[in-house]
């Protein structure tokens, strides 16, 4: 049974949890910021919900809660970061402040990032780059579900492209999405709900389209943006792939079907090429390009018109990528975070095994 | 009816075309190669069958052939770049020199460009980073052809992305991609063929799906990657968004519904807010993340390792990004470029215009 948590104490008991398997304070709050992120903004596949599961690689022995992330390599505008099997949640943040900081004397910044993990949701890295006045780049690899085109092996992971552009009087540009047609949060829940899923979403173990989300889980893939050759398929193949490359191949991290799972209970795969989870983050300064002012006017001018354009039904208009989400999480912060039942039962055993409070009445 | 020309032939003719129009000689060599590249590549919607449409955008005085092309705005990895009403053809390659330069020193180098015009493929241009062991990127916007999601209105053209990424033993990876469903050439195809359009590549003037490809000259529209919302059309309207916005706004050229259409029969949008069509190129050095040996020997195993995928069909093996133009390109160099009856005819038209002898025997 789903029931409502409040923001703060969801907060405070993730922080907790953070804390107890050795994060520093300040690690702590940043892990937590972005693991709740992902609920406020409603990735609910994202966020609390895969708390536990970062505890189980902590538990495997696949997660440091001390990691020393460092720069191994570096130019005025680039720089390689090993994340020393750090939180993704930790070394992402981290990295993207690297990037920020390259932008600024450099006009743009440029993170590739090995040895990491799941780093959470891919826009809440990036939008650190808002504040500065900075247009904001993050992706990930992740562990093979996306069969490319034409295959029947699962090869690439949703790969996910997050940019994200400042505005001036409007909110910002927040684009944040897998290069799969769906993202496998959708299947997930269609897989509980014993749902059907739309065409061109997955396939069955041996390649052959198919409606049915439980074929996932006895050797089906997830499809690439576009679903098969026809609709396009082999562009979403090719932006997951370079999302892989970024990621995977540029910092020396795994890639293709050599990425780590995130369950703790999937062994690692056989020789892994590289070390870990991949990130990719790049920052770039407006003003690197044209005024701020300027460019912000003009972005106003961008969203204004496309929000008002022509909508085929007059009670669905054209939105704004980041509209939903931003929406999201302005009610959440007031109304709270539903959290599902098998959610709950995870936090309760969290609660019991570290001796933390379970803060929320039910 | 489709006559073969031998490459050097028409290479020959077109180069002498942008001679005759006022360009010098270096410019107008590299205009020809950008342009013939789209056919040696098959590409053939943006190679010699543009030829004649370049020439009535210089008579209708929208195209520059002594352009100053030259940076208005620069930092250490960026540069602003001002095409001064130049062929795209000669701008682009231009200011991926730049993007290449900046990488050089600074290890990434970006480039946007306004006041250019179309720049032929992406491909030619982002593949300039190749011989220096860079990864390259080209994009560029383009006359509004596209609805946004939930849209009956064009406010996006097709608006590509390309990326280039050099290996080792293997040749390179090379996506370059339109963010729709299909590319509008196809389209064009299908008009001249009276055939029928696959489900979810365009919907008709009312914002209804339609597979009636005539549909797009009287209000209909071309859809984004993915089709309808379902299918992750939203996905692909932020992907042309974004293009647009790295392109358009970031540079100070027009964006959206203003970017100045191909066609020179048709008027310029009113109230333009920027300065002819916008690109956006980068160029990254792969040394500038990780030794380049490494990173080459990484991307062969990757590149092997997609290649050698199980295929659903045995005859139908998975493709690399860049592996069916390469393939063309081979065969074309050797065998000619099939060029088709209208072209010929306009081809015609320019030889006698320019008293170019028409080199090809018919």
């Amino acid at each position: 049974m789903t029931k409502v948590f409040a923001y703060d104490n969801l907060f405070e008991f993730a922080r907790k949890v953070f804390i107890k398997i050795g994060c520093n304070e300040s690690d702590a709050l940043t892990a937590t910021k972005v693991l709740l992120a992902a609920d406020l903004r409603g990735i609910d596949s994202h966020g609390v919900a895969r708390l536990s599961g970062y505890i189980r690689l902590w538990d495997a022995n696949r997660i440091n809660a001390n990691a020393e992330i460092k720069i191994v390599h570096e130019t005025q505008s680039t720089a390689t970061v090993d994340g020393d099997s750090g939180l993704g949640l930790i070394v992402a943040p981290h990295a993207m402040q690297i990037a920020i900081e390259k932008a600024t004397t450099a006009g743009t910044g440029w993170v590739s990032v090995k040895n990491s993990n799941h780093f959470g949701i891919a826009a809440v890295h990036a939008m650190l780059a808002l504040e500065q006045d900075m247009i904001g780049i993050a992706t990930t690899n992740a562990s093979a579900l996306v069969a490319p085109t034409f295959s029947k092996e699962r090869l690439l992971g949703t790969n996910p492209v997050c940019v994200v552009v400042p505005a001036g009087e409007q909110p910002p540009f927040v684009a944040d999405m897998a290069t799969t047609t769906a993202a496998n949060g959708k299947l997930e829940i269609l897989q509980r709900r014993r749902g059907v899923a739309p065409a061109g979403w997955i396939q069955d173990e041996n390649g052959n389209p198919t409606t049915d989300p439980h074929q996932l889980k006895i050797g089906g893939a997830l499809l690439p943006l576009g679903g098969d050759r026809e609709h396009g398929s082999h562009k979403g193949y090719a932006l997951g792939a370079i999302v892989d490359i970024l990621s995977g191949v540029l910092s020396g991290a795994n890639y293709g079907p050599w990425v780590p799972p995130f369950p703790a209970y999937i062994d690692m795969p056989g020789n892994m090429p590289g070390d870990g989870v991949g990130h990719f983050f790049g920052a770039m300064r407006i003003d690197a390009f044209r005024p701020a002012e300027e460019f912000k006017k003009n972005m106003d001018q961008w969203i204004n018109r496309f929000r008002s354009a022509v909508p085929v039904n007059e009670n669905q208009k054209v939105v704004i990528p980041g509209d939903p989400e931003r929406e999201t999480e302005k009610e959440r912060m007031q109304t709270g975070i539903p959290v599902m039942g098998p959610v709950i039962d995870d936090l309760r055993y969290l609660s019991e095994r570290f001796e933390i409070e379970f803060m929320i009445k039910d």
